[in-house]
């Protein structure tokens, strides 16, 4: 770690990305061997000699290994949940040894449709298998392991990484002591599945998708990716953030009649998807998709969920966010209310906030609060 | 009419449409002068002597004229309005006369995209304008005249169709003596046209659109027009309708870990895609989008909507439905905010459903004797 004058003395800096290769083969959920794998991740503080402080930050659907610091000393956008990991904020690099992993069929550096198949010498493409929650936790468990770390102080995510967290619970009670759940469900809705259809057919109608082969023909399904993105971005804000941000304001002023943009939430939308184009691959984004839908712990306790959360012995903070209707405070308070039937310890927080699902990205003053505050207690009661 | 024993008692039988040609120039919102056009409706009831009992039913985004009754004596399924219109139905056709007429634009038979343009003797296809609700109202007025009827009993609609019997009350405050505005909204929220863009953009990115141009190619958008129509129908549903009809219910029972139908959700909706495809035009369904984003009367009384009521003489009933989020009930106490602050004779009505935006087109029983109850009072004091 190098620090530049332009960088804020808050941040955690320059931070370059590690590579472990793992060799141990993988038997994903859906029945295919990953015979080996690459997890690249970052690292953030440092690891105490207990080995006591070591927190996991799990990633959503287009989230990356880059959580917080900056890729160069020039680099002018620093990572996706910098406000929130770095020294003296929430999670105090001065105290935790962070670490951020790419999952799984991503398409930031661990092995994914982009990674050359061994068996094949060609990028795995639409042929690399559907993982799961499971299976990123697991994958997990093996860098955890070749980093040292018997057991996370904590487990943390919004959104998908949400999920990650309640998994880490069930499946590792002892490798887990706090799972901090954000803006997350035990289980996907019919709507939310509903949108995520939506998406995979966009891209999958693309006519440059070529059945996942895109790149074989040297294109990109380009206009699927940004219907997608799109449409997410919709679902990822509230009706009253997106009326505070832009109401029916028009972009000339007046209606020009025709299809071009007019209103300017026409040409935020646009831009995200153009945006997003560039930086994501169609087939990583089709199988996170399937991720989000096949998430359903209970399922495997007779869709009992007090029942799943019997063997967590880790604390949980939950939180939701009150505007947030793709992963809405209801489906928190769901998963509260097991774990209380469940004899759990868990603290619950419903942060007011009008900017939806993306709350668990900003930098809200009160949800910034419970966090430090929980990192504050765990910190305390590993000094024990 | 003509009745078949396989028609119920309570229906107005077999209904064929009547197509009306109009010479006299219509300008429109946009500038664009239609020298001539036809309107399709058809007619339900029989006209009073003192033509005071006629009732103007206007339709939303994908609807036509064909509201009520069946097109042949073997047509298995009724018109879209059917449950509400006809002998001893809440619109009860022993009393009102009822008017339905497609709007211009669509694709049903009144000019639009798919009709011969004079001026070039091919179809306008995308040349065809972007019309507003304030020319739809324009045009029927213009049918009304024809049809000899000074004056509407009632002007109704559900959504885009709401919208529509709000502008005839702004518009031609002699000629309507009600106006029953349903599951509408002043005007767009920015969620709103965020969706409709995103419908747009799915239509036309897709390669076989061909600027609008399509038959001449041969081809239709039809991928385009599939996703738009499977994104509209999430949003024409609730979050917990969705939940009660399909849940996360699989059609093979487990995951198959790959991208054909699993989840009841995906397979319904792409029925609904493909099935729309068939009987729909994309220009149509663009430029209808457009005229939903357009709408905001207020926008013409410096966006104040109080004023903008100010002229009105109808009296008003409005109808909302608690689980629609798409045009949800806090839109709709808007606008009776402003008719009540306006001085204004309003009723209205939150009716608890859990079926969304959709509710407006379902036999929903207090929705149904609101209805009923409105139409009795329409007709008492009509008697005075």
């Amino acid at each position: 770690m190098t620090m530049s004058p332009s960088i804020p003395t808050d941040s955690v800096g320059v931070v370059l990305p590690e590579n472990l290769h793992f060799e141990e083969p993988l038997k994903l959920d859906c029945g295919v061997v990953l015979d080996e794998y690459d997890l690249i991740f970052e690292t953030y503080g440092t690891l105490n000699e207990q080995r006591s402080n070591a927190v996991l930050i799990c990633h959503a659907l287009s989230g990356d290994h880059h959580a917080a610091g900056y890729s160069a000393a020039d680099d002018v956008k620093p990572g996706w949940w910098d406000n929130c990991i770095g020294p003296g904020k929430p999670i105090d690099t001065n105290i935790y040894y962070v670490v951020s992993s790419n999952n799984l069929g991503g398409c930031a550096g661990s092995t994914g449709p982009l990674t050359i198949n061994p068996a094949t010498d060609t990028p795995y493409g639409p042929d690399f298998p559907i993982v799961t929650v499971r299976d990123w936790v697991e994958s997990q468990a093996r860098l955890a392991d070749r980093l040292g770390i018997e057991r996370w102080a904590a487990v943390m995510g919004g959104s998908l990484g949400g999920m990650q967290a309640l998994q880490w619970a069930i499946d590792y009670p002892d490798r887990i002591a706090h799972a901090i759940v954000i803006a997350a469900t035990p289980k996907l809705s019919t709507q939310n599945i509903a949108f995520n259809e939506v998406a995979r057919q966009a891209i999958r109608y693309d006519t440059s998708f070529h059945d996942g082969h895109y790149r074989d023909h040297g294109v990109v399904p380009e206009r699927g990716l940004m219907l997608a993105r799109m449409l997410g971005h919709i679902t990822y804000l509230s009706d009253d953030g997106l009326h505070a941000k832009f109401g029916r304001e028009l972009r000339d002023g007046k209606f020009n009649f025709g299809y071009d943009v007019e209103f300017q939430i026409e040409s935020y939308l646009r831009h995200q998807g153009l945006s997003f184009v560039g930086r994501f691959d169609a087939n990583s984004y089709l199988l996170m998709t399937k991720s989000l839908d096949y998430f359903d712990p209970a399922a495997r306790f007779d869709n009992d969920l007090t029942k799943t959360l019997s063997n967590c012995s880790a604390q949980f903070l939950v939180i939701s966010f009150t505007s947030d209707w793709r992963f809405a405070p209801a489906k928190s308070r769901e998963l509260v209310r097991a774990l209380l039937d469940a004899n759990k310890d868990v603290s619950y927080a419903n942060i007011d906030s009008e900017q939806g699902h993306d709350s668990f990205l900003l930098e809200i003053p009160a949800y910034h609060a419970v966090l430090r505050s929980y990192f504050d207690r765990i910190h305390r009661e590993s000094g024990k």
